[in-house]
């Protein structure tokens, strides 16, 4: 039997910070059709609210470490803050939403990041997607909004990269789904020229890009967020969509598509 | 047919307060058999932070005005920090839990208190309690974690007392379930005295508290509870038990039944 259809769609920062964006974002999402899962990062607020609470950001290569007082606010951010507030936002659109941290349900597990030349603190690498008690939510057609945070299974929350979380629940639930994973930012798609916004790259297999990495097209920002793509692809998700938040709902449009 | 029994469980600000306290609550609520649900209020912990964000705690009457600003204080507080770590240590547990407010499953609709001498601000009065919502959680053997904050399904966030959520959860539920209320706290049970912590009502029914609450024996501080609580017992819930937080997982000691 053909799997049903599942959308994630993972929305980054600049999308929550800006007000506007958001409530455009969300209302395009309540139009998508059919099962549907929300990712959320935090971005900047984080950080606002821990400069305001006095607690200072420390950044090692561009990452966050996460210390005790990182992760409460952390937590109080992303998994309160952020969360609720679109939970209550899509319960507004007749979103049946249920706002979600790998926690609840034991939805992601974790482990703390071994420590190498720099120990990042309370950030969590994915080890399992419980796709199995994810899907008890789906199936009773809510809809999961997982903000960046995970569990041990012991008691401990961690921080979590969101385009990671995206791309895990993404694989896990294709175990159940035919899933088509939405990375939406502030550009069309992927760039053949950074500097040059309607070069969008329409269609891009993993052997196009293999080359095209090769030859240096793609950008420090933008290279992370592909590979996290193509390792969905390659296990088992069916489709990567990435474009502006537009594009979950109206496919008239500029965006890329990423296939194995 | 017999309905099957659901325990509703509210705990404190003293216990959320002291880390001790808490893990020792959890581990009896871990231990407390059959489908259950933990409400939590925030305590003190919203006020510290509004305090260290330089946002002002108005006080009218002993209740908290809730602003803009301090509705985010507590949904970051309650629906965020305190919220996520109960569910991440009972996790640890091996309860099943998950974090809601009300406006996650649209769980409890609530309307903004109407304004006649104080504007209470963001402060939602319970309208409607989804049960058909909520069992699915809990029929899916999850283990609801309510905060104290409800929303208005138009997008709005409220703030609402946390003994309210729980009677109101155990009325609603009532439909479904044989309901048992416990309500925690740092005494044995309710006292007919109030500076003698021996000397606890061990079962009061609704004519027996109508006597005594003439008679002058309740404080101000336990008298909206226990206003709350025959509230309930007179809208279907079987029993109301008052006591500290080790009542729920073991019975051989003092405590407060209330009956109608």
């Amino acid at each position: 039997m053909a799997k049903e259809k599942l959308s994630i769609v993972k929305i980054g920062g600049n999308v929550i910070e800006n007000k506007e964006a958001l409530e455009t974002f969300l209302e395009h999402f309540s139009k998508l059709k059919g099962k549907k899962v929300l990712v959320h990062g935090g971005g900047k607020r984080a950080t606002y609210m821990a400069s305001k609470l006095g607690i200072e950001s420390k950044m090692i290569n561009g990452r966050r470490i996460t210390d005790a007082d990182t992760l409460e606010v952390i937590t109080m951010v992303y998994g309160g803050l952020v969360n609720k507030n679109i939970v209550a936002k899509l319960q507004g659109l007749d979103v049946d939403a249920i706002g979600l941290t790998g926690a609840d349900v034991n939805a992601i597990k974790s482990e703390k990041r071994p420590v190498k030349d720099i120990d990042y603190g309370f950030v969590g690498d994915v080890k399992k997607v419980n796709h199995k008690a994810i899907n008890k939510l789906i199936s009773a057609e809510f809809t999961p909004v997982f903000c960046a945070i995970t569990h041990d299974k012991k008691g401990q929350l961690f921080n979590t990269n969101a385009d990671t979380i995206a791309s895990e629940l993404a694989i896990g639930l294709s175990n159940l789904y035919k899933v088509e994973l939405f990375y939406c930012f502030e550009k069309n798609g992927v760039l053949m020229s950074v500097d040059d916004d309607d070069s969008v790259i329409d269609y891009m297999d993993s052997g196009t890009y293999e080359v095209l990495k090769h030859e240096g097209v793609f950008h420090d920002g933008m290279l992370p967020k592909l590979e996290n793509c193509y390792y969905a692809i390659e296990n088992g998700v069916s489709r990567v969509f990435i474009g502006n938040p537009s594009v979950i709902s109206n496919k008239d449009q500029k965006f890329t598509t990423l296939y194995l």
